[in-house]
């Protein structure tokens, strides 16, 4: 399948580099590619062009090129970035698609911990569902950190739990069937859009316990 | 040791039946006792009348009387009210002990799902400690059902985690004590009072797994 994976932090290359080794086609989507190539990334020190040199199979897009490259669109910008880079993928090149939506809608501003932008009676999920009526939103993965959202068997026997939220059944199966792909087996669909309040909301406690334990390398199960 | 659970939902009662159980001396608060003594009770259809026969061992009293009798106190009243019943309760009755806080501050005024009443930047922890400041707040069990609170060897094999949050190293040391008592192995410390942001804004998460799941009886075990 061709995925566009927007954004080229740390999730974006994880993801993309995870679903090419899963034998999708893949394309990381970036605002400005001869700015990409040239800087220098502080997310563990390697630049984007090391990055994507030693991944060949990958190829580097500006967003809207990313938007049309792509059968299924993955957001996997900062939070706050969000609206504005789908905005440049465009909205006719994201017509009919399936979104995934693995973004944190974070506020840095006042320093750790971030305090969510959206929260309670919105969330990021629903505002770009709204902003993007003919696309098929699903939230999930934004719960992990980017290393288990690629590879649940990080954490415990990689039985721990991951939520899905979207409007569009048909969209959660392709979703599903990606995050299956990739390791998960308990996937538990929360329901519509709207549900995507839910996990963003968590993200202040997971915040608090990756502080608390000194480790990012965690993940709820959810026990019956 | 001399407990005092105000509240007289289930949360309550839950509470101070086990907590009896396990031998401590229980007395339940409330705000005018020949009411609570004479209403009919929508929670499971027993009247609080009824549940207090059933349970000898334990005195209802009024809120001030039931602050001066616990050594220690539980906050299991609706969040949306817990400021003004530990008011009641009295700063005075309160100042140097230790108050579990295991309230959660819903607004249930636009239906199901509620909405949190302070979030992000507070929480209802914080607000009492804050209201109270000498007494050592303690925030915990807020993210399970309540009898899944008394006994979490309810779900899975009782190995899932619960959080706690609070200032006074001395008073989370007495509500771990009460904690393993109850059954609890994996009790996370987040930190201080304002930690407690975090378990309080995963209830909309818990609200929605609950109504996926149809059932209140889970919990998360976090794995690392």
């Amino acid at each position: 399948m061709k995925i566009a994976v927007i954004g080229t932090g740390v999730v974006g290359r994880t993801l993309a580099a995870r679903l090419a080794e899963l034998e999708h086609s893949v394309a990381v989507g970036t605002r400005d590619v001869s700015a990409t190539h040239s800087r220098m990334d502080s997310d563990g020190g390697v630049s984007f062009a090391d990055w994507l040199a030693a991944h060949p199979d990958i190829s580097l897009l500006d967003f809207a090129a990313a938007g049309r490259f792509g059968e299924v669109v993955v957001n996997a910008t900062n939070g706050a970035a969000s609206m504005q880079a789908l905005i440049g993928v465009g909205a006719d090149n994201l017509a009919g698609k399936v979104l995934i939506d693995v973004a944190n809608p974070l506020d840095f501003s006042q320093g750790f911990p971030p305090t969510l932008l959206l929260k309670d009676n919105d969330s990021l999920a629903e505002e770009i569902q709204r902003g993007f009526p003919e696309t098929r939103v699903v939230k999930t993965l934004n719960t992990v950190t980017a290393d288990v959202m690629a590879r649940p068997d990080l954490v415990g026997d990689g039985g721990t739990s991951v939520f899905l939220s979207g409007d569009d059944p048909a969209a959660k199966a392709v979703a599903t069937d990606l995050l299956r792909d990739m390791g998960w087996r308990d996937i538990i669909d929360l329901g519509d859009i709207t549900t995507a309040r839910g996990p963003e909301m968590y993200l202040p406690l997971w915040l608090r316990v990756m502080a608390a334990q000194g480790t990012a390398l965690f993940n709820v199960h959810v026990v019956r």
